[in-house]
């Protein structure tokens, strides 16, 4: 088959790759009708994240089983799965606290922008649908596998409830599914901060309730101001710079929660800062695989429609003009037709 | 009055200073059986915390109202008073979430190594008992001003539950107490970590189950080992050092929750590894009001004797000895009688 591989910064390159085979008995390999290009992708193509070697891209993922290992109990070929970036045995002490992303068996899914995928671990990884989907889900099925599992999660580590006001620093795809999240989650106000028409016509789509266009130190006032000077209970970080992450921290109020799902890159805390903040700090990579089956359900019986953050959609051959298209901010996310 | 003044690395003196007053309307003046010794006062006396000139010292108090300024309402002259060191009006959007020493108003207390005090804002500020105590509990009453409500605060912001097992790094008066409160939240197993004996038997006798004398990488394995390589539900930070953060992320299970009240000095956290622990973090200035109505209830029904960190009792006017005593680690906590 032929697959995505990142060379070195903003060298991607759809090449010939081996086919995947079962190398565990409890591996599946799945055939993917979609794949995309995830933000955090970027890191990497842009030489933020260095990387040693050329390295197989994608880590989102849902499909068709076509085989299982010996090993592979109740997942079965056939199947249409949704897994997890992470992947997880769903059966270690950190699966049953729900932390399916420091499962002590966790690999980090590569490989996915490809027409077939070896998924580790299925039984425990990939969740599967009770029967095969209608194509125009499969866009919001493969949104759950990580854009949405991560913007849940940071709703949920951000402690959205009912009522809440949530602020969202990032209107990439996870701040925008954050944003999402926070309203399936009853918040009551939901602030996006977003310079960028497309993006902030989304966010008010999902649920949004108000838009900031000032960053730093005047986008924590703007909040500030927009929450009688007391800060949001529940602040979403979907970014993962140092600026990203302080705004986090000052535009919530004493006592309220910061989620942080954006993959930090040269982040060091104030401890001090943080010590006076009063905020609660939650996040890191998304348990995906404890939200899913909710996810799955919520895309299934028409609630949400988180596909929609794909908003640029290309053959897989195309992938690099897919990168290019989500580097510039021409695209919020890139959908790939093998 | 005498009073404690410090002025620059061990240098405390004991000297005249002038009798305390009403100087706003909001104000009360209390009188005190005993003042103490807090550990966070060994941060400037060790010259850790630089002072830019003299510093009145003590911020836990508890004692009798003597006069009150004229737009005070609840407390009355003559009430037996407990008070934190971070003064509320108990009434802005932040007290009222819990977050009384985020208060809008707060001011930190300083000058109660004294036989008097003037508390600002005392109708938040003060919570009173219905009757005058027995003599015999006002040291413990004194430890709920302090290093009670921040262990509680600690073991409440760590997620200390019923069956929760609890890493506590830090033996001071804190530590120990928050070890007292994890106890009364229920918690089945409780680790210390100390190589102090006498400081040791306290944490035993006030819940602890295991006493762990590593420190470092070698008291985060012992700690993973001690708990099945999982690592713990709930760690309290009760120390402020980068190793001791760093220790207490460490030592916690992915989803668990570290509760951090040691005043933090130098700390930076490194994003990255904050991200992949998969913990919830938080702490800051203990918000003592909010516990204090339940912990004075729980030393006057002799439920508990936080009182028992007083292994040292002087005459006020030897308060340098006290310090001196607690910096060499002769004493856990220094008891003052004016």
């Amino acid at each position: 088959m032929k697959g995505t591989v990142l060379y070195g910064p903003r060298d991607v390159r759809f090449e010939e790759r081996p086919d995947p085979t079962i190398i565990e008995p409890t591996d599946a390999i799945i055939s993917l009708p979609f794949t995309c290009v995830c933000g955090s992708d970027l890191w990497p193509y842009r030489g933020i994240e260095p990387i040693n070697q050329p390295r197989p891209m994608g880590h989102e993922y849902c499909g068709i089983v076509e085989e299982v290992g010996s090993a592979v109990k109740s997942i079965k070929p056939g199947q249409f799965v949704v897994g997890s970036f992470a992947t997880s045995d769903n059966t270690c002490p950190h699966c049953q606290f729900g932390y399916q992303a420091s499962c002590v068996q966790r690999e980090f899914m590569v490989g996915a922008q490809a027409p077939y995928l070896r998924v580790p671990l299925a039984d425990g990884t990939l969740v599967a649908l009770p029967e095969m989907p209608d194509d125009d889900l499969i866009p919001s099925l493969l949104a759950t596998s990580d854009v949405l599992g991560t913007g849940w999660f940071a709703a949920d580590a951000a402690n959205v409830k009912p009522g809440s006001t949530v602020a969202v620093v990032g209107d990439g795809a996870v701040g925008l599914l954050g944003a999402l999240s926070a309203k399936q989650m009853g918040a009551e106000r939901i602030i996006v901060m977003s310079r960028h028409e497309p993006r902030q016509k989304l966010a008010l789509e999902f649920g949004a309730t108000d838009i900031v266009t000032e960053r730093g130190d005047e986008g924590v006032a703007r909040i500030k101001e927009l929450t009688d000077g007391i800060g949001a209970d529940s602040v979403i970080e979907a970014v993962g710079t140092q600026e990203a992450m302080m705004q986090s921290i000052r535009a919530t109020r004493p006592g309220g929660h910061v989620g942080f799902v954006g993959v930090t890159h040269g982040v060091e805390l104030p401890g001090l800062e943080l010590f006076f903040s009063h905020v609660h700090l939650h996040g890191g990579p998304a348990p995906v695989r404890r939200y899913l089956p909710k996810l799955i359900d919520l895309v299934l019986n028409g609630a949400i429609n988180p596909g929609k953050v794909f908003d640029l959609t290309l053959p897989l051959k195309q992938v690099a003009e897919g990168y290019r298209a989500m580097d510039e901010r021409r695209a919020i996310k890139t959908l790939l037709r093998p």
